[in-house]
C-alpha cells in the first residue's frame, strides 16, 4: 500500500511562518504529511535546490469582464487562469460585476457560464457592486454570503459604477449584517472629471496626461473618505491598488486609532512611474491604469507598506487590453483623448516573479512575508484559509515550486496571457516558478502547460 | 484751533503687535495719532485703567437669514448689531445667501435692504453660494468681487445648500480666478442623512441625538475632502467652525505641506459640550448647532488650536433662533425629531468676552493673540485690512474699551440681542467691554446704547 | 521498526504561519514530520482538544545574578528554568554580567558554573557588557561570537552599569564589526538620580515614588538617544522593556524612517499600573521594577504595539527578589527609600498564560501572533532559528501542549519559582500550558515535574 | 516750543502687529507719538518711500570671545556693534562666559570691561554657566537676574563647555527658581567626538569633513534630550541655530504635548549648505560653523519653520574669525584637521537683508513677521520689550529706515565687521537699512557711520 500519491522531495518547504528542508506528502488533493522519509507514493517529484511554496492567491483579477462598448478585455477565464499557473498562483479571485437593473444572480449566471469548463488553476468571486438597491442588499446578498461568496467590491470613480457617500454607507451596513467584506476602489471622481475636462481644453489628450487627471490628492481624498465611511458603520474594508505614501499613511493613521483598514499594493507602483510615458505619444496606453503609477518615492513608499505590513496584499490588478488592437488600448476614441483608453494593464504571471527578485533577492522582505503577501494573508483576510494559502496539513495541495536562482529576462511570450505585450518587458529577475500544482495535480511543470482546461474550481469561501 | 475730534486719554492701547500706555487722538472718524501729550481736543474720553482695543470683528454671522418655512431668524440687522455693539464688536459679516435660482444680484438686493437703516455698527456681506451656475460664476462673481463681496460660503451639508464636489470645484476655481476667498461648511452630509435615518429608526428623536447624527469623522471626513479639492485648484481656504482635534489636525497637516488653508474656531466648542443635553428634553434644542459642541478634551484641542495658530479665527457664528417660540426652536416638527430643530445658536455679544476671561486671563493666549483672533487676522484674511481691525494711523476708529477687571455674570438681559436666552447663562467672566465705538463715535457707551441705527454702512473689501 | 519516538496525536499545531490539525512526528529530540497517519511510534501522546505550540523562549530572564551587597536573587537556575517550564516556556535567555574590570571569560566562566547541571530546560547566554575596554571589544568579543554568544546587552541606567554615550558607541561599533545585536536599557540615569535625589530630600521614600522617580520623559529620552547612536553607527538593535506609548513612538518612527530598531515589552506593562502601588506602604516594594509600570492608556498603548508590531517581543523581564526577606524587597536599606528596594518582578511563568488569556482570547492578537510574539520572533531576533522558535520540521521537539479551555486562578504557588509572591495572585486567565517538553523529553507533564534536573543545554547561536 | 526733538516723516512704519502711513515723533530719545501732523520738531528726517522698522535685536552673537589659545575673535565690542548698526541691528545680545572656576561676577567684569566705551549700539549680555557649582546656581547667580542678567547659555558640546545631564537639571531648576531663560546649543558631543576620531583615521581632515562629524541625528538627539530635561523640570527653554527638519519638527512636537520651548534659527541655515565646501579644501574653513549647514531641504525646512512659527526667533549666531590669518580660520592645528579649525560664521550685519531679501521679498513672509523674528519677538523672549523691539509709544527710539527696493550686491567691505570675508560675497538683495538710530541718535544716516562710540550702553532685563 503507498503512503502517498505524491510527494515532492528535498525541497525547502516556504510557508508564512518557516523555511524548512522537508518533503512534503500529497493524498488525495491535500497536503497530507511534511517531514522527512515520508515513506512510499505514487509520484516523487525531485525539488533539490528548489523552493516549495504556497502557489500564489492573486485576489484582484478582472478576466472577461466588459469596460465600455467596443472593447474587449484581452484575457477570459481560460488565457487568465493559464498565465496565473505560469506566473506561479494557484487561486484567482476575478469580480462577477453586476450592471445596473441586474441582479447578482443574474450577473454570477453570466460570470460562472464564462468561467466554466475554462478555468487551469481555482477561482472564486468578488462581487461588484453598482446597483447597491434594497432587494440586492437586504434580500440577494445575505443569501450569496451563505453561499459563499464573502466578498463585495465598490468604486468610488467611473461612470456606471461609482457609488455616492449614502450608497457606500448601505453597502457597508449590508457587509456588516452579512460578515462579508468590501473591497474600495478610492479615486474622488469628481476630481478626475474636473481635471480631464481641463487638461482636454487645454489639449492634453496623449496617455501621458491619464496620471496627471488623477493626481495623488484625488487618490487620498477617496482613501480618507472610504476610511470614514467605514469608521461610522463599523466594518473593515480593503483598500485596493493603493500607489502612493499619501493614500498609504491614511491608513496607517486608521489602523493606528484602532480601526481594521486593510490595505493593498500592485506590482505597477513597485515597478512603473508616471514619467515612464513621457515621449511614448500613444505607446503610453500600454501604461494607463488607474490610480496611475507615480514616481521613484511613491514606489519606495510602497515598499514600505509592503516591508511593514501597513499593505497585507500584493496582487496584479490584471486587466488587460492589447494594445494594438482597435477593440483594445488603441481603440478609436482612445486615439482622441486618453480619457477613452481603456484602464488596466496584465500582470498575473509577472506578479509573484517580480516581488521575489525585487523583494526578496533585494533584501527588502523576507521569504515568510513574500508568502503572507502573496498568498497567506490573501486566504485569511477573504475566508479561503486554511484551505487555500499554505502549506499546512489538511490544506489543498496548491504549490509553486520555485528555482531561487534562476536568471530570466522577463518577455510576454513567458507570461502565456491574452495581451500582446507586457509593461515589464525586458526586466531581468532572479527566481521562477518552474512548476505550479493545484490540489495535486501539476498545472505547468518544468516550463510547460500539462494541467487541463477545466481542472480550475470555483470555491466557497467564510465570511468573517 | 482743535488738533483732534476726541482723544481717548491714559488707557492701555493693545493691538496685535503691542501693548502700549498712550492716548488715541481721532480725527474724522479715523485714527490720527496715538501718543503722550496729544494736545487738544473736542472730547476728551478717560481710560485710565482700561484696555484700548480695536472692536472686535465677528467674520461669521447670521442675520435675518431664512432657515426653514415657518422658522424666523431670532436677529435682523438691528438686534444683531445691537448686540454686536454690546459685545465690543464694531464690524460684521453677515451672509447674503442666494437661493437657487436666483441671481446673485437679486440675493444681495433683499439683503442690503433689510440691512438698510439698520445697523448700529459697520457689516459687510460674504455670499453663499448655493446655486453655482456657469452665469453666477462666469459673470456674476467677477463683477461683484470687483465691487467688493471678495468672500463667498459654500455648505457640503443641509438640503438645498449642500454642493456636489464637482461643484465645489467649480467655485473654488472662480475664486481663483477672482481673488476671492471661499469659507466652508464641511460636514458630509450623507453621513448625517444615514446616521439621523438610523437614529429616528430607533425613535432616537431628542435634541440630544443630533450630536450623534454628526459625529467627529463626519466633520473631519469633509473637511480633509475640501482641503484636498481645494489643493487641486490651488486656492487657499476657510474652513469655519472647527470643533475638535481630529478636523484641526487635517489643517495642521495641510498647513504643514505647503498649502493655505484658514482654521476657526467659536465660543460653543470652547465652551459647551455635547453631554450638556443629557437629561434636558426639549431643553436640548437651546444647545443645537452644527457641527455640534463635543467634549472636554475637544474643548482642549481647540484651544490649543487657538494658541498654537492653526485657527487664525475665533467668530460666533451667531445664528440666534428664540427658543420658546413656534418659529424658533421648539417648532412642532422640532418637537417630533431633532432633524428639524434648526440649527445655530446665539453668541455675537458673548464671543468676546468669553475669550478674554477664559484666554487672556487664564493664561491661555496673550494680549496681543486677543486682539489678532478677534479683530486683525479677520481684517487681513477679509480684505478689510487697514481700514479695519488694528489701532493703526489711518484706520477706522472702531475700538473697544475694556475694563480688564471687572465682573460679570452673564445672563441674556446683558446681550441685546433677539433670542430668549444665552447658552452661557451664569457664566462668571471677568474683563467686559464697557464701550465702543465705530468710526469715532460711541455706540455704547458705559453699557448704554448711544449709537444711532443705521449708522453703520457695508463696507467694500478688497481682494487677496 | 518505529517510526519515530514520539507521537503527539490529534492536538492543533500552531505556528506563526499556519494553525492546523495534524500529528507531529519526532524523532531523536527533533520534529521529524507532521501529518495525518503518521505511523507507529515509541510512545503516543494524546493532545485532543488541546493547542501543539512552540515551546516559549523568554529573552529576557535575569537568573543567580547579584543586584547589590546582600541581596540575592530569588531564582538559581533550577528554579528559574523550572518556573519557566511550568509556563510552557522551553528556552530562556538569561544574562551573564560581566563586572567592572573583569574579563567576559571570566563572567562566563562563573555563570556558567551556576548553570552546570541545574537546567530544566535549554538556555543561552547574552552578555551584559559593564566595562567596554578595548580588550573587551576588541579581541574577546569577536571570538566568543564566533563561539555563539551573539548578543550583548548594555544599560543606560543604574551605578557601575551606565555607559557613556561615547561607550555605547564604541559597543555598537564593536556589535556592528562581530554581526551581534544589542539590547538597551533605555532610561536616563541622570533624570533619575535628579528626581530621587529630590524626592528623598522630601521625604517622599515609599515604594509608590520609585515611579515618579523614572518618568516616562526619562524612558522616552534613553529610547530616543539608544536610536541615534545605533543610526550613527548604522547597526540594529533592541530596546527592551519598553512600558509606554511615547517610547514606544521612539521606535515607530526610527523604523518608519528605515533603522531597523526592535521593541520588546512584558507583562508587567500590560497588567499593572503605578497606582497599583498607592496606600500599600512598604508592600509596594513587590512591584518595584524599572522601567515601572503606567497606567491604563500606557497598557493599552503596549497592547497596540504587540498587535501592530511595533514590538516582536514579548518577554518576562524575570529578576525576582522574595519580598519578605531581609535579602530581598524588605532589606533595611530598602526600608529607608524605594531607591535601595531592588529592582525587578517575577514573570517566567506567568508570561504566556497572561498573554494567552488577556491577548488571544480577548481578541486583541491572533494564535499566530502569540507564536510569533512568544517564540518565532525570539529565535529569529537571537539566532535560534530554525533550531528553536517553531514546529517545524527539523527544529528541536520543543513543545508546549496547551489546554485553551482550562480556567486557571493565578496564585503563587502554580509557578513554582524561587520567590514568595507574584504579582498576578489572584488573576483568572483562560488556556494554560498543562506539558512542556524540550527535545522530545516532557519537563512537564500534565501539571507534573518529570524533567530531570540538567537536562537543560546551552544553545550557541548564529550571528546576524 | 518745539513739540519733539525728531519727526521721520512720510515713512511707512511696520511693526509685528501692522504696517501704516504715518510720522514718527521722538522725544527723549524713546517714541513719544504716531500720527500724521505732528507738529514742530528739532530735526526732520524725510522718510517717503521708506520703511521705517524696529531696529533688529540680535540675540545671538560672540564678540570679543575667546575660542582657543592662540585664536583670537575677529570682532571685538567696537566692530562688532558697528557691524550691526550698518546691518540695521539696534540691539546686540553677546555672551559673557564664565571659565570654569570662575565666578560670575569675575566673568562680568571682564566682559563689561571689554565693552566699555566701545558699542555703538545697545547690548545686553547673556552668561554663559560653564561651572554650574552650588554658590554660582545658589548664590551669584539669583542676584545677577535680580540685577538684570535675566538669560543663561549651556552647551551639550565643546571641550570645557559641555554640560553633563546631571548638571544641565542643576541649571534649568536655578533657571526655574529665578525666574531667568536657559538657552541651549544642542549637539550630542560623544557623537562628534567619534565620528572626528574615525574621521580623522581615515585621513579625512579637510574642512570638508566637518559637517560630516556633526550630522543631524547629534544635532536632533541633543534637542530632544534638552527638551526632555526641560520637561523634567518644568521650564521653558531656547534651542538655539536650529539647522534641520528633525531638529526643528522635535521642538514642533513638544510645544504640540503643551511644552514651552522657543527654536532659534540663523542666516547661515537658510543661505548654505555643506556642500558648499566640496572642492574647497581649506578655503572652507570660511563655512565652518556649528551646527553646520545642511542641505537644500534642510533650508527649506529651516524656512517653514519661520513662517509656521516654530522658529519665533532669528538670530545671526555671529561669531567671526579672520580667515586668511594664524590666529583664525588658517590657523596651524586647523590645517593639520577640522576639529581644530575654530567654529564660527559672521553675520551680524547681513542678517537683516537676507531675511528681507530672500523673506520678505521672496513672499515666504509678511511684513509683521519679519519685524517679530528679527526684532519683537527677542525683546519679548529675553525681557527687552517693551523698552526694545518695536515702535510703540514709550518705546526706545531704536529704528531702522529701510530703502525696501534698493538692489544691494553684498560684499564684505558693506560689512564693516572685524573678518575679512563674508560668507554671502556676491549675493544679490533687494532691501537694505540705510540709516539706523538708537534711542534717538542716527549711528548710520544714509550709508555713513554717525554715532559715536560708546553710545551703546548695556540694558539690564525683566525676568520670565
Amino acid at each position: 500500500m503507498l503512503d502517498f500519491d505524491m510527494i515532492i522531495r528535498g525541497g525547502t518547504v516556504v510557508t508564512a511562518g518557516d523555511t524548512m528542508r522537508c518533503d512534503v506528502g500529497i493524498r488525495d488533493g491535500r497536503i497530507a504529511a511534511l517531514g522527512t522519509d515520508l515513506g512510499r507514493a505514487a509520484e516523487t517529484v525531485d525539488a533539490h535546490g528548489m523552493l516549495v511554496m504556497p502557489g500564489g492567491i492573486d485576489s484582484h483579477v478582472h478576466l472577461a469582464q466588459p469596460s465600455a462598448p467596443g472593447i474587449v478585455s484581452a484575457d477570459d477565464f481560460e488565457t487568465g487562469t493559464r498565465s496565473a499557473a505560469f506566473g506561479g498562483t494557484t487561486t484567482v479571485m476575478p469580480f462577477c460585476m453586476q450592471e445596473r437593473d441586474q441582479s447578482l444572480r443574474e450577473a454570477l449566471k453570466i460570470y460562472h457560464a464564462r468561467a466554466e469548463d475554462a478555468c487551469y488553476v481555482d477561482t472564486s468571486f468578488h462581487l461588484i457592486i453598482a446597483d447597491p438597491t434594497a432587494s440586492v442588499l437586504g434580500q440577494e446578498l445575505p443569501a450569496l454570503v451563505e453561499e459563499g461568496y464573502t466578498s463585495l467590491k465598490i468604486y468610488m470613480t467611473y461612470a456606471g459604477l461609482a457609488l455616492k457617500d449614502g450608497e457606500i454607507l448601505e453597502v457597508l451596513s449590508a457587509a456588516r449584517r452579512t460578515g462579508s467584506l468590501v473591497m474600495v476602489h478610492a479615486e474622488n471622481d469628481d476630481v478626475i472629471r474636473f481635471l480631464t475636462d481641463q487638461l482636454e481644453r487645454d489639449g492634453k489628450t496623449a496617455p501621458y496626461y491619464h496620471a496627471l487627471s488623477r493626481p495623488v490628492p484625488a487618490e487620498r481624498e477617496a482613501t480618507h473618505r472610504a476610511i470614514t465611511l467605514a469608521e461610522v458603520v463599523d466594518v473593515p474594508i480593503v483598500i485596493v491598488h493603493v500607489s502612493n505614501a499619501e493614500a498609504r499613511d491614511e491608513i496607517a493613521r486608521a489602523n493606528a486609532r484602532g480601526l481594521n483598514i486593510v490595505g493593498e499594493t500592485c506590482p505597477q507602483y513597485l515597478m512603473l512611474t508616471a514619467s515612464d510615458l513621457e515621449g511614448l505619444d500613444m505607446e503610453g496606453a500600454k501604461y494607463v491604469c488607474s490610480p496611475p503609477p507615480r514616481d521613484r518615492s511613491s514606489q519606495e513608499a510602497c515598499w514600505e507598506g509592503l516591508a511593514r505590513g501597513t499593505f497585507a496584499l500584493y496582487s496584479s490588478d490584471h486587466c488587460a487590453f492589447r494594445y494594438n488592437d482597435p477593440a483594445g488600448k488603441l481603440n478609436a476614441k482612445g486615439r482622441s483623448s486618453f480619457r477613452w483608453v481603456p484602464n488596466g494593464v496584465p500582470g498575473i504571471a509577472a506578479r509573484l516573479p517580480i516581488l521575489f527578485s525585487e523583494g526578496v533577492i533585494k533584501g527588502r522582505i523576507s521569504l515568510q512575508q513574500f508568502v503572507a503577501l502573496t498568498a497567506t494573508n490573501h486566504a485569511r483576510t477573504y475566508g479561503l484559509y486554511p484551505r487555500k494559502g499554505s502549506i499546512a496539513i489538511g490544506s489543498d495541495a496548491d504549490i509553486a515550486i520555485w528555482d531561487p536562482e534562476r536568471q530570466v529576462t522577463i518577455t510576454h511570450d513567458l507570461l502565456h496571457d491574452g495581451a500582446d505585450y507586457t509593461p515589464y518587458e525586458g526586466l531581468q529577475v532572479t527566481g521562477w516558478p518552474v512548476s505550479t500544482m493545484v490540489r495535486g495535480r501539476f498545472v505547468v511543470r518544468d516550463g510547460d502547460l500539462v494541467g487541463a482546461k477545466g481542472f480550475g474550481e470555483h470555491v466557497a469561501r467564510t465570511k468573517g
